[in-house]
């Protein structure tokens, strides 16, 4: 989400419509009222509620500390609860729970939401099983309009979606997809068949990552989408809201690790203090131990520092420069890789294309850095010394080199990580720019060396 | 979307179903064909699919070019394909055609589609009103289920979506909303009420920013929204579907943003080469300017690094962490703004969270570097002087400053951007680091002259 200049009208209309909704309140409004409660306070707000609305504030992602607040209900109504809430939200809030209340809990459950949430937590975590519902609407291929409209009136209720209805073949294979709009056209007396889809059925396995699943939701413009086994019997659906839900979760996790560390995974304001210290801290010293080596590499460089001081004064710009042409080449790849717009093999493509790019920025940045130590030494700011010409033309040619280099370092890197199966998202602005800075400082001072050399050097 | 690591399972099945459909092709699969092809062959090939087809790609978001195509195709047949598209994907797609072709275009559009195109097209781009449509599902609250579902199988074919129904009362003002779901579940004679839904409606007003209203579609589960005027009248709807196109540009821009340049506004490998390099040199020469005061902060500091060179060591270690930690803060206060978990009043809360946390890392830095040195200096790996203590002490207390300087200026930046009503997502990574950068020196240097005056410097 981004902000933008909202015009006067626009910024007074968004502040009258704050909360925008006229009517009794919205579940999503008592959502957010039993988050600001403690957990006891919430559970005595809840059991206030009508089963229904309670039942519904409980199916919401967006209600924080559900697995608690649940494990504080006293244990029938609990089961009553979870009895009538979506098998898919089930499974996630049971997954948090400890152990012994959730053992007691399950054996309270009804034996059909009972084998749906055993089913479903048998899945890893992020794939298509477990964000899948077993509540969904399938009929029979030999079935009319009448039939299957006859059926949705007395199933409703308890399905995550009547939309999508998806017709059975008699082997009990999935064959087709019905949409409700396209069902309430159809003839009475006409076969289900007659109003099904005419494109083919879009699908994913059960082990299928979310992310791909949300992509294909996305792609297609799917209000669900089936989830189907090897035979094609369909296991559960996932409704395009999950998907929704998801892109927000992997959004904020890619964006944390960009700016160089763990992904959070609670809101800011929730995290504990040890908490967020362990989070940050973590990559922040990491980075540090591997910023060392830049010390080692001046170290390395000592003599050559003594004799020329000047050239300490462009250190931080020198380095800075490779830095950022780094942050903005992997975050371009990161990006394109995560939309599809490039895959593992198109790295050669990027390559070619990065290193004209490169080339060009350090030699824009180059130029200007060399006309600001021009400019400096001869209106008389400061004095390079008597080769500050030859400072200069190291200043140019080693801006060349390290954003050069930083283009390629950070547009190769997310690649790297993808190949090597990991996030390529950890391509964060500061590994990159840790990576280039200190081969930055030794392409710095080989270029000093080779310029400078018989004379400061 | 991030990748993850697959088990070996997973990962086939992902490759088995990479195409995850069965049966003839999808409209998704054909924008894809039509995309990669030259405009005057996409021309060719889609005047060769049925009309149904053609619009149906058309109408697709995720089509290339659909200005520059339509503009190609015989002016009557175009101007069929636009009286049968979407009017917001319409509006869109007009708004992007050169004036000529939108003109000839326009003035042979069907009566309807071009009065609600005109009105579209009035409100400024990325509001409520630029994103809806004005085909949707109304009817009179007086009206019988039966009724309305007779209404429905009617102009189902031309609405958007039929999934969302609004009653409006006598004077025209939308009283209710009816879902499909519950519509099919009704009584045929009972009253249209009766089946509608009894929490409060959730509106946008038509100037509302598309991020609150992706927000609250999100928040509230919605399939569609309306938008509403201050008299109570709906001028259209938005539908789930925008939210998710409008999440993954908005997405695709904050993550450009934060990497430390301008939004591409174009896939990767779509980007003509002089565009990539004003699009990325801009900000990297306004970077570069800036962190030219580093320059200048240590020509002020020269004296004291002539005398102490053993402390230029350690500037771009210190100079990073800053930016690093820097880069953290900003990344985590950007997301959270932008999920609206913070408020601009919230910056108060966050400098008070920032201030031990910046504090509490920089002790953890300066605690790992002075080992660093303490180590290299007693196991003979170099030699730091006979006052390596003190420099031990200036690197401790440095890091100290600037981590926390960059975690607060990391945290606070994204505030003030907003509050200035700029873009928090310009708080590029790049951008604190620069900030963090010249200030960081001058702490470096401050600290170094309190603590080594007499001795090294």
């Amino acid at each position: 989400m981004n902000f933008h200049n909202l015009s006067e009208r626009a910024s007074k209309a968004a502040r009258l419509f704050r909360s925008s909704s006229i009517g009794p309140t919205t579940t999503a409004e008592r959502v957010d009222q039993l988050n600001a409660l403690d957990v006891p306070d919430a559970v005595d707000a809840l059991l206030k509620m009508t089963q229904a609305r309670a039942v519904a504030v409980l199916d919401r992602p967006e209600l924080h500390r559900a697995a608690e607040i649940i494990a504080h209900i006293p244990l029938e109504q609990a089961a009553r609860f979870v009895n009538l809430m979506s098998d898919d939200r089930v499974a996630d809030v049971m997954a948090e729970m400890d152990d012994e209340p959730r053992a007691k809990l399950f054996s309270r459950l009804d034996r059909a939401t009972a084998t749906a949430i055993r089913h479903l937590m048998t899945y890893p975590p992020r794939t298509a099983g477990s964000m899948m519902t077993t509540e969904f609407v399938s009929v029979p291929d030999r079935w009319t309009v009448e039939q299957t409209l006859a059926h949705i009136r007395i199933v409703e209720r308890s399905r995550e979606t009547v939309y999508a209805i998806y017709v059975l073949a008699e082997d009990g294979t999935l064959a087709k997809v019905v949409t409700l709009r396209r069902l309430v056209t159809g003839e009475p007396s006409a076969s289900i068949l007659t109003v099904a889809s005419k494109e083919g059925i879009t699908y994913a396995d059960p082990l299928m990552s979310q992310e791909d699943v949300a992509r294909l939701i996305r792609k297609h413009d799917l209000l669900a989408m089936p989830v189907v086994d090897e035979h094609a019997h369909i296991l559960g659906i996932v409704t395009v809201d999950d998907v929704i839900d998801t892109m927000i979760a992997d959004t904020t996790e890619d964006a944390h690790k960009f700016g160089g560390m763990e992904a959070l995974g609670k809101p800011y304001m929730a995290m504990g203090f040890l908490d967020m210290i362990r989070k940050r801290g973590g990559w922040l010293a990491a980075l540090f131990l591997g910023e060392m080596l830049t010390a080692s590499a001046m170290q390395h460089f000592e003599g050559e520092l003594e004799k020329a001081v000047v050239l300490t004064l462009f250190i931080p710009l020198i380095m800075s420069s490779g830095g950022n042409s780094g942050s903005q080449a992997t975050s371009l790849i990161i990006r394109a890789l995560a939309l599809g717009e490039l895959k593992l093999s198109d790295w050669w493509r990027v390559l070619l294309r990065e290193l004209p790019t490169g080339l060009t920025l350090g030699t824009i940045l180059g130029a200007i850095g060399f006309l600001r130590l021009t400019i400096w030494q001869q209106a008389g700011f400061y004095d390079y010394g008597e080769h500050w010409l030859l400072v200069g033309f190291t200043v140019f040619c080693a801006l060349i080199g390290i954003v050069t280099f930083g283009s390629l370092t950070g547009s190769m890197l997310p690649f790297l990580l993808q190949r090597m199966r990991l996030d390529p998202a950890s391509a964060s602005a500061p590994f990159v720019a840790t990576l280039v800075d200190v081969t930055g400082l030794v392409i710095y001072f080989s270029v000093a060396l080779l310029i400078l050399s018989g004379t400061l050097l």
